[in-house]
């Protein structure tokens, strides 16, 4: 069975602030809840497309998840540390389809307060989202998502993030700068 | 004067796997020219769309870009490594419409040989792309790119691309890693 939490590490975060997990392009999960059953995928091609937050996702009908999201109209997007690289790169090559994959992977999830899709407790941070835009069926598809709630796993003590590079080698986040002086056109967006 | 390069480091790259330079959501150049005049622009916000490759890239009518990708449908988009993050979060500060950026920064570039725009010498590559759909006037202003013929770099030192957390701090690449064998269900895109 998929562990559902009952002691929650997560916390509220401040919503218009959550595009800052998604703008530097790492891998994320996307949690979804169908007919009672949790399931996830991964996910490496999105892009932040506004600080509401608004985030454009690839995901088509090799997907399990697609159908879901067209008929829910609701999601996680949950951020794993690289301590989940292994786990996250395993999610992106099997089906919910054909098993559970919290219960096989051990991950915990709490449902989503907005949405009651799965926020994995064992991620970085998740975002409640609503489907704001469906792809047609002939594509390009592309989902558009909108941050409702966020939250964030401030316990745990993997913060860096990793990113897909597409030809199976990934990128752990190395050394952080701060740049913030230069931004001298963009202050509402530090 | 910008520098046009006469003696140019570029060398051809396989267009189809160009992709692998975009996927993990590096920071990106945007070169255009427009009645003689190379420009360029700063870009965090972009996904693959496709292994043709096809780039998303959010940018809009506050960006002196705009009007050019409408009127000129083509562009390069270069990659800069980690060596040239305080100078590519320059040139994201400033506008093209009231300065040579590629003189002021001294920059060099090779025009591209299918499109014309600048494809910068000190990045890591570069890729000629056709606009092959603009936004609505009214948003949400995604344009779409097609590569059509893709160029690196290979005496470049400084491998490293570096990412924008969208809060005026940037990200470094740090470790790499090699996961190819748990790719099993995406062999055709390793």
């Amino acid at each position: 069975m998929p562990k559902v939490s009952h002691a929650s590490s997560l916390r509220e975060f401040p919503l218009n602030r959550a595009f800052t997990w998604f703008e530097s392009g790492p891998v994320l999960l996307i949690g979804t809840s169908w007919k009672g059953k949790p399931n996830a995928m991964t996910i490496s091609c999105h892009m932040s497309m506004g600080f509401t937050p608004l985030l454009g996702c690839m995901l088509g009908p090799w997907n399990h998840t697609y159908e879901i999201l067209r008929n829910t109209r609701k999601c996680v997007v949950s951020v794993p540390g690289a301590d989940l690289m292994e786990i996250a790169v395993d999610i992106g090559n099997c089906s919910g389809e054909s098993m559970d994959k919290f219960a096989h992977f051990g991950l915990t999830y709490r449902p989503g307060e907005e949405t009651g899709a799965p926020m994995i407790e064992e991620c970085l941070a998740s975002l409640e989202c609503k489907v704001i835009k469906i792809p047609p069926r002939g594509g390009p598809y592309m989902f558009i998502l909108e941050g409702i709630r966020a939250w964030h796993n401030p316990d745990r003590r993997e913060k860096r993030t990793f990113h897909a590079r597409g030809d199976g080698f990934f990128i752990i986040d190395g050394e952080t700068l701060n740049l913030r002086d230069r931004m001298t056109k963009w202050q509402d967006c530090i």
